[in-house]
């Protein structure tokens, strides 16, 4: 995938304002007023055939008459004039357009066929567009506010190490806006809008490479170009950058306000998801979440892993409310080592409670050193992953002594510390300050820090225990098959077992033929018991239709089934074509599972998983990944169901063959990037055998596209 | 239960401060500095020995010297000094005291040797006690502050109709503090310590029949008295006020905790979220849910009901967002009546969207009417029951007209509508007030405003459907039975049916014995196959010890198993109590559920209900209620499970008859209540058939205390 050089989209050397206006309160006045309220050091033109001047600077009729080449224009003009600005600025040379104006795809049709036009004079005269509809960017670091929100008011904005690509400039500025209020600093903000040439996976890849940012988060509400946001999520995990993402649409009502919204096509939500769960990408679902989280991991540079919660409170009732959320998302709360439990206890009352979670009770602050002391020995557990405090109504000069403990521990520990303060901010402005000084995060319930430290340390963990994704060449060589067309269509039972052990995916013994003698040496052969089953791309519903026979027992009974089976099929269904009858080893007892593979618009090959019958029916206890998938993640797929426990025995069964079923899985998904016309494929059974026995494909349905 | 009457309590007409101190700044000198400070009319006499007079007050030596009748006495006293204290109140005849001394029950031996002393004293001399270990009461209507917690430096306190009882005093008034720093406004906080006397469910009782408070808050660790608290949630039904209740310990790690801080024993967190959702109790999770449903609460003084919602948002982005939280919360985003539609079309520009969610685009505010326009006409619309509206960066004088519009339409309905303004305070600092001044609540992210309203809507569901449960008395004129005790221990399968029969649930047909004629001539009366199984207390896993065989089809194998199972049970267990062998028909095929019943230390008898085998033991996808339920409320249960489509049918099997089947969980849910010393029951299973043939219990095990 194409990287795009984007230093001089974002700090360009002079900007060409296309559209100004002298009133600074428009749409159209307002770029220039923010690029020079934030300090814009380039050279500026604003260009109005209108005006002559603009607050002092000169005003050209048309961006031809810049006496000076363009890194960026600034697009505010009616949508129509669009095209023929940009026709302006191509024979300008300008290297970068921001189109402001809406109008374009997400409306209608004229829009849409003016979109295609402009992207055409863009893509001719080599200029890179951001928009149209959006809102524009900043790059708070070189001081460029190249956009129209009303974020900007705000003055100074705080720079820091958040790069942050939305698609939606509303939304996008809003959040940019509660954050920089509760002192997050950003390197950028982009939106994208229409994404009409470059697209938020666009500005995050350059993120990655930018040393001014450390985490990158971006606002979707559709992805495009599935196969670069996989590669920006596996490129993101070599660098180490953590990526969050608020989605939208994952609801059917969502989806469908999205899609009249912008003109976004919003992708099967469970897929991005199950992507995000591979790759590493941490998704929230709602503001606060996208802020805390972000917030959690600009303070604290070095991902954390593992999952031992520390809870440090002032009132016990703290500690058991964090503890019972902490186990909710899954976190642990050790018991402490034994030398950190005497030092706690010597340094809190004794009414208090040493364990985990610790309640120092409000009288900690009666010693110079207690909670100092409680702190220390916490973070010094090796248990402990991260540390909660939860600090009560303490206000005055003790909560002073606790604030600056805190700021003073952060500087020496690498791990994650999350404050809960309840009280109101008006009695504890000073202490906030602090903290919020010393980069200690602090919040004013548990749920919001506690939310905010698992996620991080996910992300530690995933980062920690991640397995590279081979390479599809590699994966070639490794199975050595090679890309093959199929016909379009539906393929047969047999067929689609045929292509299945072509990928080294293993299928119960079996022939198609129509002739009752191959049969019955066949059924000999192998021995009985026996199945025997009509095969027919035609007829996909073979136990309703009575087309199958169980547990054959012998040569006589073989011989009349047959002939039965046969008969039926052509006087119930005269056109289908009949391949003939499979002739079918019984497979011995296992659990039943399915294998599948879908092909998502935007991620391509998609492998589904599940256990077999009412679970997948009634529980839709499934789960999925974007292939491929190595055995290790297809273990993690296994594990991740809720019926797990049924392959690993339960009421005294034995432990199924998972290691089996994950190199199924694995291949399956190997399998699905080597047939680029696969639209589905349905395994339904696999029967997995116990432990040591493998697993094996009982019945398969692949359609090709 | 007996109802306390605490207006003196709250409100008293004289107060005494024992132990009362010079120095405010101390937890002794703080309940005298709160009162003054805050405006309390009564009269004060603060006691102590070591000073004449305190801030200008006469100060005594003992409670004896003063010259007045005492309603509360405040004593915050070293806890060794308590008894004494208490005996001198009760010479002088107070008839209410708050200890907020510490070192009670909470701390150890001695702890709770003292805390009976002083439980002792204040009955005698009919004391009525909050605390000890606690921090005080506030009746803000009456400015009557008697606590001690820094929450009380804020002057003025807002009052209101929020009633708020508390088990920690830290959490409490820290909760208080940030509800207050957001605008809600209080009747009464009470935190209630270890509750030797009075209890957070006595506060609650008050306050369900005090006119000034309309919701009623609470903080709980643990219940005592789980009957109190069932009859509390009862009455609240009755006088329509809502009940809100942030309770921890809902983890083992958190009861583990809770048990160590207060005196408080943490019941079984599932069986009082069961009866939470029993009782049409809202219960949160963290104080900002508690903070945000009760402000949502007192906005809206009408429960709302359905589940529609109408979003209404600036930015295409934020109702896509919205769309898809009220998906996950359960919420329906309906489509507007055409009539609706039309008017919002008329009042947005052509590229929003005005169907749910409506998208009205920043430039709505272009226009004078637009907002207002597209506001009434979705809270017209029938089919909306309560609607967000989301505000992007939308600041200065358009912000204030639309604040304005929303005020103005808060006056002319009952649907609540709460707003998502996602801006930093600091850009529309004079739109919140106008919010704020007209109840309109507001937050800064969709998912608190979204969980707010939806369990406000379940909340008015739930009044609007809720069936009186019936009293027992009626119960058991209408089942026939009396109370009855039966002996300690084990009751075998027959023992259990026999009982179960007497309730009028349906068993197999079967008899015990131990002659095989007897065995012989029922078999040939109900018919062939039957089922045999050894009938023992003391046999509990039948089918493990191979006792059990099924599916005997004729006499001479009836009579080979009869003598076969004796043999094996008794040469297996000699010590064994063998009833005789259990002779029974086999049902038909159905679906198999298990009903049960378990002793909750607080809350008494609970039903218990889920699908059988995998689906308890794996997916534990159980559900359970306090006693009694009726069918109405069985039904809700059994629709409940997650495995409940298996009862409707899957894959062309029929619909079960779930009729019968909530007709055997009530009749549980009676005998339950019905058999005092009945402390476990599995029916194991229940077999359900089809809809209109019954279902049946077909093993079943009691035991007895």
């Amino acid at each position: 995938m194409e990287r795009v050089d984007l230093r001089r989209f974002f700090a360009p050397r002079s900007i060409a304002v296309i559209g100004a206006s002298q009133d600074f309160t428009r749409i159209t006045g307002k770029p220039l007023y923010y690029l020079r309220k934030h300090g814009y050091t380039g050279r500026l033109y604003p260009v109005n055939p209108r005006y002559s001047s603009i607050d002092g600077l000169p005003c050209y009729s048309t961006i031809a008459e810049v006496p000076d080449e363009i890194d960026l224009a600034l697009i505010a003009v009616n949508f129509r004039m669009v095209p023929q600005v940009l026709r302006e600025c191509s024979d300008k040379g300008v290297r970068f357009a921001t189109i402001f104006s809406s109008g374009f795809a997400e409306t209608g049709e004229e829009g849409k066929r003016i979109q295609k036009e402009i992207a055409e004079i863009a893509r001719e005269g080599g200029i890179r567009v951001c928009g149209p509809n959006c809102q524009g960017a900043v790059d708070l670091h070189n001081n460029t506010a190249a956009a129209f929100s009303a974020a900007l008011d705000v003055y100074p904005l705080i720079k820091g190490s958040v790069g942050f690509a939305t698609q939606s400039g509303a939304m996008g500025f809003s959040i940019f806006n509660l954050a920089q209020s509760q002192g997050i600093g950003f390197s950028y903000i982009v939106s994208t809008g229409n994404e009409m040439d470059l697209t938020c996976v666009d500005f995050m890849q350059f993120m990655l490479d930018d040393p001014n940012t450390s985490v990158i988060c971006a606002y979707l509400e559709g992805i495009r170009d599935g196969k670069a946001f996989v590669e920006l999520a596996e490129r993101a995990q070599d660098v180490g950058k953590p990526i969050v993402v608020l989605k939208t649409g994952k609801s059917d009502v969502g989806s469908r306000a999205a899609s009249s919204h912008t003109a976004a096509l919003t992708g099967s939500d469970d897929v991005f998801d199950a992507l995000c769960r591979q790759k590493g990408i941490i998704r929230v679902s709602d503001i606060d979440e996208l802020i805390d989280v972000t917030r959690i991991i600009t303070s604290f540079a070095t991902p954390p892993s593992g999952r031992g919660l520390g809870i440090i409170s002032t009132s016990g009732g703290g500690g058991v409310l964090c503890a019972d959320i902490a186990d909710e998302l899954g976190l642990k709360v050790p018991e402490f080592e034994k030398e950190g439990l005497e030092k706690i206890k010597s340094s809190i009352p004794a009414f208090g409670s040493a364990r985990n979670p610790v309640d120092m009770t409000a009288q900690v602050i009666n010693t110079a050193e207690g909670f100092r002391n409680v702190l220390q020995a916490v973070v010094d557990d090796p248990g402990v992953d991260a540390l909660v405090v939860v600090i009560t109504m303490i206000v005055g000069t003790s909560a002073t002594k606790m604030a600056l403990d805190l700021a003073r521990i952060k500087k020496t520990t690498h791990k994650p510390i999350a404050v809960v303060w309840t009280a109101g901010e008006s009695l504890i402005r000073e202490q906030l300050e602090i903290l919020k000084e010393a980069s200690v995060p602090y919040y004013s319930c548990p749920s919001r820090a506690l939310r905010s430290l698992a996620r991080y340390l996910q992300f530690g963990n995933y980062l920690k225990n991640r397995s590279r994704t081979p390479s599809v060449i590699e994966l070639r060589r490794h199975i050595g098959f090679s890309s093959e067309k199929y016909r379009s269509g539906v393929l047969s039972e047999h067929g689609s077992k045929e292509v299945l052990s072509r990928f080294e995916i293993p299928v119960t013994r079996e022939i198609c033929t129509d002739s009752v003698e191959r049969a019955v040496d066949f059924a000999r052969e192998i021995g009985y018991p026996v199945a025997l089953k009509i095969d027919s791309p035609d007829i996909l519903h073979k136990t309703e239709a009575g087309l199958i026979r169980l547990n054959i027992r012998s040569e006589e009974e073989l011989v009349r089934s047959f002939r039965d089976l046969l008969g039926i099929a052509k006087s119930k269904y005269p056109q289908a074509r009949i391949n003939g009858v499979l002739v079918q080893e019984m497979v011995s007892p296992g659990v039943e599972v399915m294998v599948g593979v879908k092909r998502d618009p935007q991620f391509g090959p998609t492998v589904v998983f599940g256990l077999g019958g009412i679970f997948v029916e009634v529980l839709k206890d499934v789960t999925m990944r974007v292939a491929p998938v190595d055995e290790a993640e297809a273990l993690k797929m296994i594990r991740e169901i809720r019926g797990y426990p049924i392959l690993e025995g339960v009421r005294g069964s034995a432990k199924s063959d998972v290691k089996a079923l994950a190199g199924i899985i694995s291949r399956v998904s190997y399998m699905a990037l080597a047939l680029p016309n696969l639209s589905e494929l349905d395994i339904n059974p696999v029967i997995v055998f116990p432990e040591g026995s493998g697993a094996k494909a009982v019945d398969a349905l692949m359609i090709f596209d």
